[in-house]
């Protein structure tokens, strides 16, 4: 199960069945749950000051891919996901179920709700809120410096079932409100309501999210996506996504 | 040749001088060609119920440079060329001398022309189609969702002798015309008429690309770029570009 | 100090109580200096006919994280940090207290000042000129090629104490001013004046740096940000920033 290459330190809490792929290092301060796949190369639990001696704490059936780093002091639900060459710093606290795609860069002092899905390379900074079941894809990055560099961090909010395409910069303090899609290549600069469409440098209202038909041939709505979109929620989960 | 530290599956097909960098992994479902140099720290021929059971399948004289990782089920021709770090997932058929940047990620069910190049940190989306001599460079990302999250994929596709300049974002079913350029942080929204550049965002209409004017002195136009780039590739090869 | 796994080239000069990390590989033509600390699974010194023989010279005090890649034929000073997976090629000079975060990428043959800071995944091309206190937030990329692909390649120039946003491109041969601010998720086509604030796609000028207030409740200026911005800068370094 342990890879005759891994290091693993006496000192770390494995759960059942927990398998460590070659040339991973598991450091001290680390809890694994049951029936978690840590991939090869990875480094698990990183000493850092700023944990202030908080744990990494992953929850049960874990799959974290190669060359992915995690520092100790941040805490994830059961079922996390990740993708190759992950980062993730102290003291970000995510729910069950999350996804992190290749290349994602979770910069620490983060709160992450549950059935989060965040793609490939996307940079989350220091104090962002993301709420559940929310979709971030691509090379955005949530930002929290009004006038960089200073020490005033602003954290921005995305909400529930939010949306945000790809090479999306997201400014400072910013709420993308629940429903809502951000369209690709855009630089939100205020809030977004519920259930709408912005777009642009800088992102400006362009619809409901009612108007957007689904390019499958039933002319359904596309929004909410999960009156069509399930693939890999398990069953019943995503029944009162409307309230 | 192989590195002692080297984990090589016994079933791999190797073929003759294929050398194996230090702490790589070759899994079972390989085949790689004669002559080619896999780095350090690579995962090649990653296994995955998506590959369907084919192979990962790499042509002789490649170089896949350190921290890579290939999924089984995909297909490359001769001389492919990567930088570091570089993820290819399963099921995109490539043809000879591709050249994949450090960073690079290309998400799988893609085609790939020869001589494609891609600079580092380019986002190749699934159901791509790039030509023959294209070249993308960085952070530029291929979409294919046109109202993520969903199962409607639709890839854009970049033909022969195309320019994707930096930051660029191509929207879902866009056709990017042969010979075209694209300027750098781009939104393309629409297709690209051959031999014109585009630009902004949204990317519009600039000029033809017989307008830009190298700016080494001569005068001469830029455009087609094998009037005067030729570099690193063999000779004649570029003889016929303007068919 | 040397972990067990490592790979280190006895032609490797290596100073005073260096740690090298697991895994890690340091070749040949590589100096370092004292009390430095090489994470693990990096390479160090790679080589490469482009370095024409260089060394890879890295200043004292250096902590280089993990999985990081570094050519021959660079030289650092004293103090140099990494995040992980950092790519450097050959040729570049940078001075002291360089900062180059998680999934930089510095192409080679740049020159960089003192206390410069890069941020998470940024792309310096290579000729970039970059003066000394300058920061460089994420996704951005400094590019150099007027008309890609070319031979042609002109760096562009940020100078001293200049800050350049997230998700910006720097166009080739463009210079950013000193003590300017671009904002995030420009696309910066023409120089930027001193002391200004850009913005935009293409990136306009919006009002003097001296119009931009610190949101910590004192409304004093947020630029020049060293008025009020020291962190990780030795007493008296910053005394003269107005110069």
């Amino acid at each position: 199960m342990i890879h005759p290459t891994a290091i693993v330190s006496p000192k770390a809490k494995l759960g059942k069945n927990v398998q460590v792929g070659a040339f991973t290092m598991i450091f001290d301060n680390v809890e694994i749950g049951d029936d978690s796949i840590i991939g090869n190369y990875c480094e698990i639990g990183i000493a850092t000051p700023l944990a202030e001696g908080k744990a990494l704490v992953i929850g049960k059936n874990a799959v974290i891919r190669s060359h992915s780093c995690f520092y100790e002091g941040s805490t994830f639900g059961d079922k996390l996901v990740t993708g190759h060459r992950v980062t993730v710093r102290e003291k970000t606290i995510a729910g069950a179920n999350l996804q992190i795609g290749t290349l994602g860069d979770i910069q620490g002092h983060c709160e992450i709700g549950n059935y989060v899905r965040f793609h490939s390379n996307v940079h989350i900074g220091q104090k962002s809120k993301v709420g559940n079941f929310v979709w971030i894809f691509p090379y955005t990055v949530l930002t929290n410096d009004p006038h960089p560099p200073s020490t005033v961090l602003i954290g921005c909010e995305i909400q529930d079932f939010a949306a945000v395409a790809t090479m999306t910069v997201v400014l400072p303090g910013v709420i993308v409100g629940k429903h809502s899609l951000v369209g690709a290549h855009s630089l939100v600069v205020k809030d977004v309501e519920p259930h709408t469409v912005v777009g642009g440098n800088p992102a400006k209202f362009i619809c409901p999210t009612s108007k957007i038909k689904l390019k499958d041939g039933t002319g359904r709505n596309a929004y909410p996506w999960p009156s069509h979109f399930t693939r890999g929620y398990p069953p019943g989960i995503l029944d009162n996504f409307e309230l």
